[in-house]
């Protein structure tokens, strides 16, 4: 019972790993708008199982893809065109790890093989996403790609580690892709930076609740949830937001525009 | 035949003066979108007499009202709240002239009392109507109060003149009213940063086609139009964006972000 | 025994009140760094009687001007040409007054006819000054105008009532006469963002204590001082900073950098 | 005959090549200033040559060093101490290099290794100086360390390619460590953004001399020169800014805030 605002459309949605994920509740809302969608995540995550469940419900395929594998990118862009019977009209790129962080290695003294593996899967995995569509002509004509953020890109949060460059990479591909894919066929390319969000992957960061606490008295309309994301990405994948492009846009019940709120001294 | 978006949604507009004026643009989507609006504008812009034409088609009520004074402001609200049975779930502000723009003031012999006349119209008005709107009690749950506004608020294009700072200003009044908005009905303010638009308004600035080719060649997408950005208006006044406010939302094909096009060096 | 950066050159600080001011440590500097200077402020406020003190110390002469009236700043830049023997190599405007906060007017129920008084004071005379300034070709070739200001300009404090406008208003003005400086003389304009700071004005804002510590927990360094203050105004004035201008410029200890700080939460 | 801002200081300059470039500018105003310096560079860069006559006219030692080896950077701020007798009190890190820009790789079609050598040269080099200092406690109270940077970190120069992302990286990681040294040791972290500027190393990067030009005119006060540069890094290293960190500073006569410049039109 949508608004039918991605009817006839298509689109990719990586991330959905439970149904605490964004990805998930963005991948309902897109089919509840008329899209017809494929799921993908790394099979390591696939394996874990509860998506089936989502891909039966939404009546989607689901294309395994390691985001920092070249060949399998290329497989599910072209596995997914050949299902749609056409190209794609959107894609969401909700993929974040950190190596260090979950091995408990202080900023500090953080090791720089696993701060590669940390940016390839959580930012390089986007500029990979997009060179291979591209190369494969993929999007359609006025097409919208998203990737999931975080304010630690802008600001230091200490305990989110690595994932503060992570971040501050991806955000810089939207903007340094989003220029070439608005001359190649009028894409557009943002970054959304969400509120933190009690997901599977998000909890795991250290102090996570004290922060969700915080965050939360520190923006005048609470966090964001999952949920209200969904609706964002949705209007962000529609045909209302076409001149929109190469911006990083805050979803955060206003956090990023709070300098000091009395809730948080009370 | 919109999606249905703001159905059963009511609103005030600001600003319609002819068809060019992106608040008209933005009254014909809201009310293809189901809502029902109210109409208003100076009443020496009224005298203009166009936006009859508007209100007859959209069968909307006008009411006039000088934005700087605090008893139009007051009457505009009690009377829309009377057409509509009800609270106000959306406003879009989109007031602005300078005087000394106008009378071809230079930006380094401006006259002062001028000056405040053009805070006075082009951003106080805003801060005067929120108050109003708040002392009256008069926005729904989750409302969305938008104003319009321009990137030279911060980044100098000098013909733009004082209405730099009258957009600074305007900018700011969102994100203070923001805070107080939230936290008394969850209600967002936002003001949404447009491409130059050729408007009855927007041309007199001196230099205006330079500066529109310009921007158009410096964005990727090309500058937005005033459909796109009727389009954006309506995506953030309905609920799919619910959790977006205290934020400056740049519509403008992407040129904020551009640090150097080639297009423009050819 | 400071490091001759200022030798030979001449300068007008408004704003010093008592030994708290930061205009107060400024001018000190200034001298101690060989600078010429010219001590002003309101009439009111130099009956207040201690800055007789700081003139006397520094064999500086004091010029009365109230900073709203075009006449005032007209008389006070003729005049310290002719104490000077020449043009002027920096300024400092360290201004700010808000009538609502002083009569404790919440933001919600503004009276507009002080906000107009506030915005005169705290930031329309800013560009009067400049405007005075140039109109007179009072700046020396490669000369350095500073103001300074707050990150409420960026981010809300609620408490910060309408000077976060006033604040915007002034860096809108630093950055836009900025480029008429720069083409006209090569003379930068700059805004620094400053720590919360005990002065007899700052501690007048409601809950500025509470507030100070808050800052202070959330910038890594800790608050900036009036001394470092003093310090950083004397780098920009020197001929060490001649290409940065229409910049603002936090002097905060990394407050504004900060998302999060452990410190806070504890 | 400099001020003696430097007086009694100690400190490390990466990346002087030739008598073009602005770490080569530094070192020479840092030693003017009165500090003592030792100079570093990767060994194929010192094969040039032309860094022993820097060496020599400053009474400086070279210590070799890839800034990518861990072993390098140890062996390099040991051998610093000893030569010091002392800890360090500033770090200038001047180094970039795009392995796709140089293999004239198009953005679209890049290659990911050749990315993960140009991040770990421009970008995660500087996080390995910060870890290995810290790790050897070798900052003296109040340091400053600093980066050169440049705004296509924040938007869009197509002909930049990957740097853009480097350059986003260096500035998180300067913010993020920065915080880390302002706890242990009152350590100033932050990143000056500089004008593009004719050195052998920037004039590589396609279109340079367009691009330079068109930000000559869009910049009030053109180009900052290197020399400019290497007084602002003297006043960041000094005494006289120990309250600003984890900030990027522009130092860019003015271009990072202009929205249109009448100049380019013309």
């Amino acid at each position: 019972m949508g608004y039918g605002l991605l009817k006839g459309k298509t689109g990719i949605i990586f991330g959905a790993l439970d149904h605490k994920s964004i990805a998930w509740k963005v991948a309902e809302r897109c089919v509840e708008e008329g899209a017809h969608i494929v799921l993908t995540n790394a099979p390591v995550a696939l394996r874990m199982g509860e998506i089936n469940e989502l891909a039966t419900k939404l009546k989607s395929e689901i294309i395994p893809a390691d985001a920092t594998s070249l060949e399998d990118l290329e497989h599910l862009i072209s596995k997914s065109m050949e299902i749609f019977g056409g190209k794609i009209d959107f894609m969401l790129h909700s993929i974040g790890m950190s190596v260090n962080v979950r091995k408990k290695k202080e900023y500090t003294d953080l090791n720089y093989e696993w701060m590669k593996t940390t940016f390839d899967i959580s930012a390089i995995s986007f500029h990979k996403l997009m060179q291979t569509a591209m190369k494969l002509d993929a999007m359609n004509q006025s097409g919208s790609i998203l990737a999931l953020t975080y304010i630690a890109a802008q600001r230091t949060f200490p305990d989110y580690s690595e994932m503060a460059e992570s971040k501050a990479l991806l955000e810089s591909f939207a903007r340094s892709f989003g220029y070439h894919w608005a001359k190649k066929a009028g894409v557009r390319v943002n970054t959304i930076s969400q509120s933190p969000t009690v997901t599977t992957a998000g909890s795991g960061v250290k102090g996570f609740s004290d922060f969700f606490g915080y965050a939360d008295k520190m923006s005048p309309l609470g966090n964001a949830s999952s949920d209200a994301c969904a609706d964002y990405c949705v209007a962000m994948f529609s045909d209302l937001t076409k001149y929109v492009t190469m911006q990083n846009l805050f979803h955060d019940g206003g956090f990023s525009s709070m300098g000091m709120a009395p809730e948080v001294l009370d």
